[in-house]
């Protein structure tokens, strides 16, 4: 059959067509793109570079390309909190807050039976023996206020529950820049209960 | 600074995010995806050659890797008709239909006075050019049934107007599938006007 198209434009397409949320006629329009106006090759070195020496930090499950992540390695941060996350991305919305100086802790997802995800699949074991050998004074449960985020965030406390240790979750209320008349009834009664002395 | 993740990471990220449509929370997604399911190697080289030797047909003006792209070498096409398009993937729809054995002339746009394309931007001379040189008997203007497709169609059937040629434009009705109850009625509209015999 005749190519309609050079075979470096239809490879590209369908690679792109393979990866999720992107469609066949998204595929066609960011290829078209590429050739006319987009850095393909930068891109494409990205890519093949990608995987290079990416493995998992020995210590909080984070990317790492060393045994241990930047995070880990760094002698500044603060060892008397680790904030557990679901996915390593958490970790750069936390630090792009600025608010945390502490360690991190990636469990590589949350609890959820229907998919067949307990706690042996998540890095919860590690997260044990990883309290038990540096005692941090605060752990933060930084799951997603999600029924599956909180699940997760409840079996971890209750496994602390014995241990003198500060185990704190995210605070739930309003969103900021959100309107009382439109916050949802779960989100509002969260904030209720969570609400704070105005410090005069 | 702390690097939060590995530099791969965050080079893939940054260059997905510049693509058109592509926010930096998909770069993220996308990113995570192909660090841990896809083929980031793949479609690293697809990119990677993209742009390898890729230049535009002499003739139709589509992409090519040598100077006539391979439906213009083909010798099985008919040369009596051309269909004209806007772009090199309108190509390939055209082609999944199935329906057409013609050639094919790509104009690389449709006049837009508003972003200052005229005629001179399109390859519309060498359309020109070309039917002197070729003699088809029939050119279809298969551009977009939208504003500036319309004009530009009307443009190219104008110039043709003075050639004993057959000059047509895709018929324009309800999509299949559709509903009266809710097309929207320049279309109920061109329907009715193009409507066709039943031949029982």
């Amino acid at each position: 059959m005749t190519q309609i198209l050079p075979k470096q434009i239809i490879h590209t397409i369908d690679e792109l067509a393979k990866l999720p949320s992107i469609g066949p006629k998204t595929a066609e329009r960011l290829t078209m793109y590429l050739v006319r106006f987009g850095d393909p090759k930068r891109l494409g070195e990205s890519l093949e570079n990608l995987r290079e020496g990416l493995q998992f930090c020995a210590q909080c499950h984070s990317f790492a390309t060393t045994e241990l992540c930047e995070l880990c390695q760094d002698p500044g941060r603060d060892d008397s909190v680790i904030a557990v996350v679901a996915h390593p991305l958490d970790i750069v919305a936390v630090e792009r807050t600025g608010s945390f100086q502490g360690r991190y802790h990636v469990l590589h997802g949350v609890l959820s039976p229907i998919d067949g995800i307990g706690p042996s699949q998540l890095k919860i074991d590690s997260l044990m023996s990883r309290i038990i050998a540096t005692d941090p004074t605060e752990i933060i449960l930084a799951t997603n206020a999600t029924v599956e985020g909180e699940t997760t965030a409840m079996y971890i406390a209750k496994q602390l529950a014995d241990k003198s240790i500060r185990v704190t979750r995210l605070a739930q209320g309003m969103p900021v820049g959100a309107d009382v008349e439109y916050a949802d009834q779960v989100t509002l009664s969260r904030a209720l209960t969570g609400r704070t002395e105005i410090a005069v």
